[in-house]
């Protein structure tokens, strides 16, 4: 191609699918040449005329690794946009071929951390620095601004800063969405954490728009009204935005609209699976994020619960649903708070789920910085990120986000309105699995007393794991078989 | 010691902590001499002075490893009950250093299935067979008859069928609880599972416990009785017997009875949590042993809960306990059914955990007979186990046990009393995180249609994922965000 001019480019990006395209396209928009790279060349090519039809970006591709590297100004840092997994070990492989001691190279995918602690090693046994940079906000956040979560060498982040604070999305009076997390693979951690959380947002709503549905009744038209008008107060939120969206698309194949067109399987891609095999690994509760990811797994099962929903129709069970009065104004309302008082729960989790790493990891995360960076440009983004990040700034050592005082007060004034929900929605046989276990959650962590004080007895009854005491220090075991048995 | 006949004995067992001690004692009770060993040689001594006081059995201690086994006869077996991880390959290079080619080496620890599979392997290379073998039962039952889950080498499994079926735990009507269960690591990974039922199986009796004692304000002699006479019925089974006995035991440092001395902080080994792992990893919905870990996690912030405890009182939170009239009789009969109800939601997950492995590994498990080896001996022993295996051998390919015809029915009679306590639990503020999660776990199976459609066309908006039609067959995207916005 060598379109290039003879002046090298600020930053290389390999891996053109549609997301690697749009956040070239997005950094030269910004003002930096950029040079291009993909294994099949016909999407280099692409993604240059896309930049001459998207306003004549300096945008430089190249169709062979070796003549790409070499156009990039020195040290060079290389953005790779591709598959977790072996492609990047695979891209990392062909250009490291050509590139020098203190060159950089970034992941910008959805890669497992330990992935990105093991190459950043063998990067710095080649001279290399190594990023792994979370990006999130899917194709439109990468073209027109996102947020990034960059981790690893603090070094290549200062390579990359300038771009990054202009490439990020902007949020008034707090600034770009971007900051350097912390070593190692924080930045691909943190994303998780980001992506395990919208899994429970996606998941509340859903729960949301089935109980108004399925019990309120409401149409699609009204639901529309609903979710454009929460998207004006506390639920205002890029989710809750496109859920507005969604419900007034009508159906270009048939009548109708198209939601109700679309199958009720829910794909996924594996950052929920992580985390909540990270919520067990590091002993935090995630209820809400779990429910969020069996559900997922149920409703993909759609033969088996048609065959279900057989065997319990007649059983009587199918006409819960249906015979009750709603007053719908109530009814959306309690929803509403009923959501928000859940979406506390769910994010109080995630939290503590990034806490809890960071310190097992020493990374030094801060929480309230990392809200703040996801008030724009991803997908959680939502006005409700600044209260996290208030609560925060109140108190960085915060135990859980239940207890701040301002979240506090909130559940409290919604609490009524989030029993009577979980509780129609019982008697309605619909089910609302990430509520429920938020509620419980919430039950759970107020209480000062539980009942597990019986599962320890058991557990020292058949296994002498022996138990603490609430009056005496110490560890003690009882032969509670002999003292039963009086033997 | 030398203190064995010149003829060699049967079997060997190494690691003699209370449980390896019991098993040895349960196998020379059975007719088969046998050799026991370990590092700490105290516990040698130890362990024959018992096989002295309880009848003269025919165990042989050993203080080195080479005489312990060339002291039985070929082809050797030994087994090994120590600590899951490096203890388990410390103990294998010790002894196989001793060992000839056709000698089997058991582990009867709860190991980490992948472990198993590597040693077998090494074990080959060595010309050694190898068993990875779930034992459950407590320190009872590895004395009196534990249920046995040997997985691995089945020439291994012919060598020690006559002692493990003498062994095992008998059941009247259904022979002794052991079976072999298949290749490789597959007896680890089914009892694993069966610690996350046990895990289920003891909130779910918690959950219970709490609800009765916290909302029908029964006293722990009015719960021992309730327990007892549950015993008798359809929840007859090992956890809720202790459970009967433990309401019944006085405190002997203070007044009142010791259930309430226990600290509320409960313990975990990390089966639980490894099944939660595989949960996600096999994309199998959980939701009941989820919770179960989840409380447990929760349990232990002991000094956060009673801090959102005082955070919350002043909210008038609390006070939602206590104000209400129950009728004692109404509540106890509801919350058996609920727990009745949530259990078998609870067994539906995990063997479907089961199979789902089963069917990756190519394993064949059979889970009409894993529910017969439950029967008896284990810690989840319950008359419960038999309609599961009924349930099995009516159809072996049942997708869950939610629609056996007998479950069905159950479920359909108890299930207005599950929505009753879970609802009544939820308006009293006391939680039931593992009831709830089986109920929603329920509504979700049995549901036709579920919300997952906006889920999966939020996931195409913002990220292309596409989506499948209801009516027509093939992946579908829509560019939604151009639709809404008239672009």
């Amino acid at each position: 191609m060598a379109d290039q001019s003879a002046k090298p480019t600020r930053i290389g990006l390999a891996g053109l699918a549609v997301m690697g395209q749009n956040l070239a396209l997005n950094i030269a928009e910004k003002g930096f040449p950029i040079s291009v790279y993909n294994r099949t060349t016909s999407k280099v090519d692409e993604t240059i005329e896309r930049a001459k039809v998207e306003g004549n970006l300096p945008v430089f591709g190249f169709h062979d690794p070796e003549s790409f590297v070499r156009s990039i100004q020195k040290p060079r840092v290389i953005i790779m946009l591709v598959k977790a997994g072996s492609p990047v070990d695979q891209t990392i492989k062909t250009l490291s071929a050509y590139m020098e001691k203190g060159d950089c190279i970034i992941d910008g995918g959805n890669e497992w951390y330990e992935n990105t602690e093991r190459r950043e090693k063998a990067a710095a046994e080649l001279g290399l620095l190594y990023l792994g940079m979370g990006v999130s906000g899917g194709e439109e956040g990468a073209r027109n601004g996102p947020s990034l979560m960059p981790g690893g060498s603090h070094e290549a982040y200062k390579y990359i800063e300038d771009i990054a604070l202009k490439v990020a999305a902007q949020v008034p009076d707090s600034g770009p969405c971007v900051t350097y997390i912390g070593k190692g693979g924080s930045g691909n951690f943190v994303k998780m954490i980001h992506n395990g959380i919208e899994y429970g947002d996606m998941q509340l709503i859903a729960e949301a728009y089935d109980v108004l549905k399925s019990v309120g009744k409401l149409s699609n038209e009204e639901l529309k009204n609903v979710f454009t008008e929460w998207n004006n107060g506390e639920l205002q939120s890029f989710l809750v935005e496109i859920t507005a969206d969604i419900f007034g698309i009508k159906d270009d194949k048939t009548d109708g609209y198209l939601v109700d067109k679309v199958l009720d399987k829910t794909g996924m891609k594996g950052t929920g699976k992580w985390t909540v095999q990270q919520a067990a690994e590091l002993s935090v509760a995630a209820p809400t994020i779990e429910a969020s990811l069996d559900s997922r797994f149920l409703s993909g099962l759609k033969e088996e619960r048609t065959e279900a929903a057989k065997v319990f129709k007649s059983g009587g069970l199918n006409d819960i649903i249906g015979d009750r009065v709603v007053d719908k104004e109530k009814l959306i309302d309690d929803v509403r708070r009923a959501l928000y008082a859940s979406k506390i729960c769910s994010y109080a989790q995630g939290m503590n789920l990034i806490r809890a790493k960071s310190v097992e990891k020493g990374w030094g995360l801060k929480l309230g910085e990392l809200a703040r960076i996801w008030k724009g440009g991803c997908i959680i983004r939502a006005i409700f990120l600044d209260r996290i990040k208030q609560a925060y700034d109140r108190n960085s050592d915060l135990a859980n986000l239940l207890v701040d005082p301002e979240f506090a007060k909130e559940i409290i004034d919604r609490q009524s309105a989030w029993r009577r929900v979980v509780c129609l929605a019982i008697n309605s046989g619909v089910s609302t699995p990430g509520m429920s276990a938020s509620l419980a959650y919430f039950d759970t962590y107020r209480r000062e007393r539980l009942p597990a004080n019986l599962v320890q007895a058991q557990r020292d009854y058949f296994g002498a794991h022996t138990y603490e005491r609430v009056d005496m220090s110490g560890a003690y075991h009882t032969e509670w078989f002999k003292l039963a048995k009086n033997i």
